[in-house]
């Protein structure tokens, strides 16, 4: 039987320590293909380059894995990846990180990590994006990556249906006080932005985005609930974004 | 009583038509403020500017309004309107737009003009995306203005609740061929990518990306249906991404 293909990417560049932990995890269970951005691109959320052109180019990050390295935004590399390098082929599954930091609750909006996968999905392909807690070079990604090569496997077995999207976020705790994975729904919270300011040697004002993450009062089965009891986080997660409680209320005044 | 107060940014750049149109349509309903970026920005989906600083400058593009143009991404514009410009106040509304350019199905995850609202409704401001069916900068935005007073007026007056977000496409027709307003949900497609490849001096590939919508087959109440049969889209969206059927059925098992 031929092995599966999985397709691996993230967004914060194909050099960083979690591509390469989740690469050596997911090639146990099936051939891969690495086509990631040449830089970082955290915050670039579902961006598309249109203005410009991309580039793409083979490179030897990883051995014996064909990689490829992109200019564009994370989506753009899945873009490359599916119509560009596949070709003919498609992918059996498409797993995007391990993030270093979070994307759980409303930081799947602003992720390019999700949002690779995201689009991966929009193409019908299953898609899982990770994050660790852990937002440092040195991240220990040890103690996840048996969960990890877990969720890769139910993927790669169909168990969560054709074109599915995880939303995965794993606490940065050592192996023992890992408690499991945990399916829940996506945290309410909000930014609270702070901007610093700053003045140029000009005298011209500038801004640093910067902000405190304020989670919501809500009742049980957050992804950030979970998260808080020690456990991984899975959101089942959808590019629907109709919200059928109000279009029904709408619909019927 | 104090006018209400409506923030309003874009995707295209301030010196669009669109925008220039919508604050038209606005101005008579409550007083504005525009936050918008100072380039063409689309594609940019919920992308924020973390790597970089942000630059902030006011500007004179509408007669008596207050403007400023914003270095960075139409989300980055909103945060900087809600932390910088208007710090103590909030807006009543937020409107973004008039996109030149269909925003409708799966194009609101690339859309920065209604990723822009949404960031809006996720400090909780009612938040509304407009988008107009011609890519052309002589687009014609007449027909629709009517249309567009009406949704801010009902905005403005809470008929869609605090921190809605509504998704507005409106269809490149005379006013006598506009049928009216059709509350409807997001209608599934996908871009099949077409990357045009292209050879530089150098002898070095690139690609530019391009594509074809390809619509899905499905039941009727969508929005690329109702855009179809002449009518205004209106899709009320939300930023929880959780696949509930999904996570039910992955908590039975």
């Amino acid at each position: 039987m031929e092995r599966k293909l999985i397709l691996i990417t993230n967004d914060d560049g194909i050099a960083a320590p979690g591509i390469r932990n989740l690469v050596e995890v997911a090639r146990e269970l099936a051939d891969i293909i690495v086509v990631a951005p040449d830089s970082p691109q955290s915050g670039k959320g579902h961006a598309v380059t249109l203005s410009t052109p991309l580039r793409i180019h083979k490179v030897n990050v990883f051995t014996d894995i064909e990689s490829y390295e992109c200019t564009g935004t994370p989506v753009d590399c899945v873009k490359l990846a599916m119509d560009v390098v596949l070709k003919n082929r498609k992918p059996d599954l498409c797993v995007s990180g391990i993030n270093h930091g979070s994307n759980a609750s409303i930081n799947i909006l602003y992720s390019g990590t999700v949002s690779a996968a995201m689009e991966a999905s929009l193409e019908g392909t299953t898609a899982i994006g990770f994050s660790l807690l852990d937002y440092s070079f040195d991240a220990n990604f040890e103690p996840a990556k048996p969960f990890i090569k877990t969720i890769i496997k139910d993927g790669l077995e169909g168990k969560f249906g054709k074109g599915a999207l995880l939303n995965v976020n794993i606490p940065n705790l050592p192996r023992e006080e890992l408690k499991g994975i945990k399916y829940c729904r996506q945290g309410d919270a909000r930014w609270q932005e702070e901007f610093v300011e700053a003045v140029d040697p000009r005298g011209q004002k500038y801004y640093w985005m910067t902000g405190k993450f304020v989670q919501k009062k809500e009742n049980g089965g957050s992804d950030l609930e979970a998260l808080e009891n020690g456990y991984i986080s899975v959101v089942p997660s959808m590019h629907d974004l109709t919200d059928y409680g109000l279009l029904k209320k709408l619909n019927k005044e």
